[in-house]
């Protein structure tokens, strides 16, 4: 049973949050499960609605809690429940769809239209001490993955959807466009279907290079050209032939967008899974006449989550790699600041009844990372995914 | 055997033609077959090369023969062909791939990079007396199917294509963007595909009327608002729900490729068939969020013609509805105009042997259709596709 | 309101049946409704319970309402259902899944492991007055669609499953082996998706003379030969070439599942529609060496209900057509004889609240049928689907 | 140029074969190149031909040279042939299909029914000095792989083929029936492909014991029990749940085939590779109640070449681990007789022209495998693929 706090991390207006002790939610109905948070991932959307109070038509109108990638411990199950006990360590799939439209009875319950998603208004999100959640959208984590992995499952499970939507085989060559958190989790989970070569880019040399120890067989500094001369030189960086069979965006910025399209082979496929400007100016006829296949991508749908536990516990993505750091909830908003000016790729916050956690992120400010950070994001996004 | 003139309708340079007797071809393997050309259609890249001498880094740098919508008699078979026999009445595929590419040995040969391609430089095309090809690149008529039919397969092959990248299936609604011959085509595709409603959309009154009796369920005059607008329009005038289960575009028009992206449905499946600019204002987070499949298209492959000749064959598409007129050879250059000019949706050449062929074209020239398709020109290919 | 009988059709134990009037059933979340039944269709397994009192491990131990082919008025709605009111007329999709299990949230929810399904123990049918049901498996009828035709989309969308599973495409054959419901379904939806030719092959001939009046473009009587034998005779008659594109066998018959994989043409597609013996000597290496795509197809799921009553509006498919006639509740047990004795194909039994019905089914006893339908039954299924 | 010898390994009637000297192949298109052979494995076929001087319908008239799994170095090139140069080490594909069928046309040239096989009645085969081919069924070896891998590249694409028609995707459960070379091949390609688990299934101790080093993550050795009852025992030593995502027959086994459909999960998908009796007892209600899907896999087809080289160069399969020895060219009859006694798994035979290759098989006879395998083969096929 939850005993703790349930102290929650709270956005009142942009740029202003605060800790406010809320009632220990109750489960809704007999599926359901209650679970304590250990960690919590921050997510560039996180901080983008502390800083703008929206996104898109998501407008936060009343006082809303931050977060949504968590892993937690079950304290309490409903009695419908059979796959769950009161103990088990769980990722949180932070999306709860309606299950009765044509998208959901379909098999694609990421687009249903009635979704509550977590810390998207008007829904609280899960920093905060206890969760209440369906017992499916909660994945039991094997011995071998730590809870501070399990709190990386949700943006793997996005470089999973964005993968599978790009239908990634063993033997192909992959373009990532983008090395921030998703980019790099698109490179190891392209490489975990099997691509032979994964070609990264980005605008930061240092991400880069973390980028090659990572995952990517190739980097690409992206040069101030043209979005064609940019793809010939992947393509010739990589010796992709004809092109990429896959080009991945997960950088949402236009040049990305507009190169992804000349680096992607005839016949091949290309992801748009960051998010940017809503219009930019397209290569609309090299889609045509090369006959690409291209797709949205839009979180992570059924499979993703067990997938992304599975590739964590079989060593396929190592994502304890990409966390710099972990702080006590206290620290919660300091964290934020931290993920938005670019010093570190992925911070974990620990639950507020999580003992014994000391602030140990490493803080060693890389001028040059957040000087081309701030300056691709006045160019609009091109650093985030 | 070929015994009559191989007389060819030549160009020489923009807006330059001449008729020219040029040698009658011989086979090059004993998989050919010689076929005489009985009737031609003119397509829209015809006139496009006749008009301005190159589309997009084709170029037409020597005298070439127009032409490649044909339909013939075989008059002379190779060693190892076993499928025709002459007298065999044939409707030709004019592009030849390698066959020894990837694209090619996997199944998409209208991507072979060596393609050789019909009145595309620097091949001559079929406004010819005779034309030599492979034996399974000419597909036999049924009986009833006829000649003047036969020259309308290869339109009808594209749209094919087209309906067949987006994969429609029974029950769904389909939004075809332009009414010129391969809209029209699409949308009598997509309603032999099963489609329950089908609404064209086009900015000419008159082809709209024309599509309502040929195949649309629906049909939308586009106006000058918002692409957003248009979209919500085409959407409440069918009761589309969420939007279009799938959206092709035939028009190459930016205002409809824009549309297009907002009239699909989450999930939906938008193709872009018609030619355009090469780069247009592109609403790609609609594609993203929509988790969109976009697909391009481009000309015919595997399958589609055979399937083209058994949509006629069993009265699912009746293509000589689309025909204006059938002219003798002699006066191909002014069919051509008649097609530039808009007076006509698609006209016939008789071969040069064909005899016994009196001009025919419905020539009242009707003002509206001339004024508002030399308008769209102006704004870049809304008209044509 | 629920305000009429709530008279059942009750199974007690094999040929052991009763009226009983039970309690009207209540609401059990905000998402149903209540359905007063107006017609039910009778299914060969309705039969099978009656007869037998199991099918396979699913055994009625306690006495169970029989039917699961209904239509009927909705006369109460849940607090959250927006898509259905008062007085609206639905088809009833049978069957209900946990909506939580991998199969329920991947989009294929008739595999759920979990699932209530109508007239399968312990599960009570339809064939009763007032019927509680999730809104969402409640298909609204649009006007150009009866109650009576509504009682029959649930064998169509049988069809519609196995057609969509076989994938046939335009211009395809299509040969599908029994001419029972199913059969005669599948052949009618296969045509509604574009197939050129439909085969229907059957050991009846009377049976073969209505598929041809129906849908099918060809039909083949069974004959006493090796399976080879008759594929061959099935792809002679038909002008197959090298084989059919589809074949589906409806019969769940030993010799027309054997005969179904020497129909198909090298790399084609076979689904297994129909019951029947467990195990059967199979010709595994045609489907090895032909690289054949075999699939099973189990009742129906997400889209099929809708697509089935698409098919219906739109008169790509009569249903009406199958009615032999239309009886009283009170008649039940008399109907169910003729379906058993083979003199019908279908036949429908009003709600017992369904006032101005008179029996009207033809009772012209076929005896030539009725001793093809007993001889084909001692072989086990070669009838019935 | 080919200044060698032509020495050829010719089988005349069943167990009578002998060394012949034959002309060296000409060139017979533009687009063909002369290969020197270096390396050739024994197949299961081979040994089969040379015993019984047939393959079903396949029989052995003349006299026909042996093997068709072979890599070799390129010593002429024809004029139209841009992607190989002399000197280039590569892989053989052995069959050469017409080009210009449906199939061919389609992407399917694996079911090209006018395929010219090697080794393959009435068509020579490659335990021959020299061997000329089209250079597009030429693979160029990277450097990093060897001509012997270069070798084993063929039986690798046969893996390569069923795993892909099997689609296999990451974190999948795969069962494998059969630990022979293809079936081994098969659970390495599977692991590849990212399957978690990999169940490899035999008669035969000491095949497992080799296999669970090789690439399986489980083995199971099949009972004399019923098919049900070991595909129970094959889920629970895996923890499969509801059964496995894919179960692949590579034994070609009456009771293997009948425990795969029993092992299969609901809605999975299993595939015939191996070859064995025409018809079986077959679980045909298990396919269809399950929805499984079912696919026979026959050679190999596009891009199956590639991928198995880049598997090897990219070390995701280590095919070397499989060759026992490897033997001069005069020594061929007795590696026949070795891969015949099943005391080995695969065994090379280098070309005439090969020089400096000293006899160098393990020749410890394990007399368990061979009575096992003696055993197998009684019961028709169990330890073959």
């Amino acid at each position: 049973m939850a005993t703790g706090s349930n102290l929650s991390f709270v956005l009142n207006r942009p740029n202003d949050v605060e800790f406010k002790e809320k009632p220990v939610p109750s489960l809704k109905s007999a599926h359901e499960v209650l679970v304590a948070i250990n960690y919590t991932g921050i997510c560039g959307s996180d901080v983008h609605y502390w800083v703008h109070g929206a996104i898109g038509h998501f407008v936060v109108k009343d006082p809303m809690v931050l977060g949504h990638e968590s892993a937690g411990t079950v304290v309490q199950v409903g009695e419908a429940v059979k796959t769950l006990k009161v103990g088990d360590r769980v990722a949180l799939e932070p999306g709860y769809p309606c299950r009765h439209c044509e998208a959901c009875l379909g098999g694609h319950y990421n687009l249903c239209p009635d979704m509550a998603f977590a810390a998207t208004p008007p829904y609280d999100g899960t920093l905060t001490g206890y969760w209440a959640a369906p017992a499916d959208f909660c994945y039991k984590l094997p011995e071998s993955v730590s809870l501070q992995e399990g709190a990386l499952i949700e943006p793997l499970a996005v470089g999973v959807h964005i993968v599978r939507q790009a239908g990634v085989s063993p033997g192909q060559s992959v373009v990532v466009m983008g090395a921030g958190p998703v980019g790099l989790l698109c490179a190891a989970v392209a490489r975990a279907f099997g691509a032979s070569k994964v070609v990264q880019v980005d605008i930061v040399q240092n991400k880069l290079d973390f980028a090659l120890g990572f995952a990517a067989t190739h980097a690409y500094l992206s040069q101030r050209v043209s979005p064609e001369e940019n793809a010939r030189n992947i393509i010739a960086l990589a010796d992709l032939g004809a092109g990429a069979d896959v080009v991945i965006d997960a950088s949402g910025a236009e040049p990305s967008i507009q190169a992804s399209l000349h680096a992607v082979r005839v016949g091949g496929t290309y992801v748009q899974g960051g998010m940017g400007k809503s219009d930019i100016t397209f290569p609309i006829m090299a889609l045509c006449i090369k006959e690409v296949t291209a797709k949205g991508s839009f979180r992570y749908g059924s499979g993703d989550y067990k997938l992304a536990i599975d590739l964590v516990a079989n060593k396929k993505v190592d994502v304890k790699k990409l966390v710099d750091g972990v702080v006590p909830f206290s620290q919660a908003e300091d964290a934020f600041r931290k993920v938005k000016e670019g010093q570190v790729i992925k911070i974990l916050i620990a639950g507020p009844n999580e003992k014994d956690v000391v602030g140990s992120v490493d803080t060693s400010v890389d001028e040059e990372k957040v000087a081309a950070v701030e300056e691709a994001t006045k160019e609009g996004g091109a650093a985030c995914c």
